[in-house]
């Protein structure tokens, strides 16, 4: 299926997007924080707090609309990279508005793939910038049209001389994708047994952005405290699948501070799942 | 504090719910429905299926304005009895609509509970009946207004002399009441350290009515065949605290085609949860 490349450079309508404490919280859970130290996630009596990479909810409805209108096929299509800047912590509710844009197609050959690159910048109430988005977004099998090959990866962060200054294993239950996928993210490849196989895949897989999640919420309670307000961006390469029930490993590197070098890995089949990643903090 | 008694005898407001499969999804997540054998419940995809004990949650808001206009503590509440009738199975959307009303409140002594029994009938958008409610809410500490004792518990139907026909154990997670609570019952007591101690509680305990979610849905899978079409009606008496993180075992002795009877218990503790329990069955 030929994608419709008119979508590049056009700007979505802004979409709006009121949210609630309960959506927080839901997500908190979606991407496994835990009762016991991240209470303040969890529960309303406690601000909420708000993950900072809860910034990937709001803007997500006009990354399906650009996606569908592309006309991507969705068994086929995998999150391949994603960057999120926060401009001030996230409130325990407010109403944004997101505008979108395909700022690029590149395509990575025949029989391969095709990487659709979307921004997205969302506004508060008042017009504000509260966080932007870089979702790059891969459609498999969809290359070969011609295009651009885009930019090479970038080469890894971490480094090879040292082990990690912190590690934190978490072990997603067989439900983390349903759990997840009700903060918004609602296609079936994470979810139906059977799309999951049109898709290649032996079973439904989890969300790139749910794994980014866990990543990111193990990031701050290793180096801020639990507290978002350090949270300044993150940035992070999906390099293979994670299958709900799987254990995560994130691998962290201090590399100043005000910058993390992570990465994550599935233990049970000690496969590198999120590369070249990174979080920046602002200083305490 | 002395409780408002004006507040039997009146009719709540008719009090609207809309809820979509996400809800659904939502309540079937907090009661531990599982990915691998109850997708139904879990995927939009699959409908889903909406638990018979979903039920209680669009009426809930009735029962949390009664409770509050009778002026009880919610540090104080637990649940005491449920019933909960099905006329016919639930779609997995709707708008419902109910009226409540406190329909007796017994006093169970100075320094004991007081007793709340709440009715709750909800009707569809052409006033059609969907399900009944009974609540009984125990508020520790309420007692000795002068008011009726009210009836005794009645005898639990449990066959002492057989093993249970079918057992289910399933752990709930340390996170289960954060999960669970975002079905509507906001109580701090089930979510906050501190104001469970208020209520005498080592630390929050899991809702009542999350366990009465797994326990019916032990019943439906052990039973009819994850087949919410059969489900009649559910009764319970709570007996004991569940701590979130808990391993419940379900017992159940099939009385006859239709009438399943079953406890449950707290594996960790030994301890009777569940007590007096019924579930009602359709024939096929």
């Amino acid at each position: 299926m030929a994608l419709n490349l008119d979508v590049v450079g056009r700007k979505t309508d802004p979409i709006p997007f009121r949210y609630t404490w309960r959506d927080a919280v839901l997500y908190a859970l979606g991407v496994g924080a835990k009762a016991d130290r991240e209470l303040d996630f969890l529960y309303d009596g406690r601000g909420p707090r708000v993950l900072p990479t809860f910034a990937v909810v709001p803007c997500f409805q006009s990354l399906v609309q650009i996606t569908l209108n592309l006309g991507a096929n969705l068994a086929m299509v995998v999150h391949g990279e994603q960057k999120t800047i926060l401009h001030r912590p996230l409130p325990s509710e407010a109403t944004l508005t997101t505008v979108s844009e395909a700022i690029a197609v590149y395509d990575k050959g025949p029989g391969k793939g095709a990487v659709v690159v979307v921004e997205a910048k969302t506004v508060d109430e008042r017009g504000a910038p509260v966080f932007d988005n870089v979702f790059s977004v891969f459609l498999r099998g969809a290359g070969g049209f011609g295009g651009a090959r885009g930019p090479e990866a970038p080469r890894s962060e971490i480094p090879s001389e040292r082990a990690p200054d912190f590690e934190i294993t978490e072990t997603t239950t067989p439900e983390q994708a349903l759990l997840y996928r009700l903060s918004g993210d609602y296609n079936p490849l994470h979810a139906d047994p059977g799309f999951a196989r049109l898709g290649g895949f032996d079973r439904p897989i989890l969300h790139g952005l749910c794994t980014f999640g866990f990543a990111g919420r193990h990031v701050i309670k290793a180096f801020s405290k639990n507290d978002p307000r350090y949270f300044k961006s993150i940035k992070v390469r999906f390099s293979d699948s994670v299958f709900p029930g799987e254990t995560l490993i994130t691998e962290m590197w201090k590399e100043s501070d005000t910058k993390i070098v992570f990465r994550c890995k599935v233990k049970e089949r000690d496969k590198v799942v999120i590369s070249n990643a990174a979080i920046e903090l602002y200083k305490e």
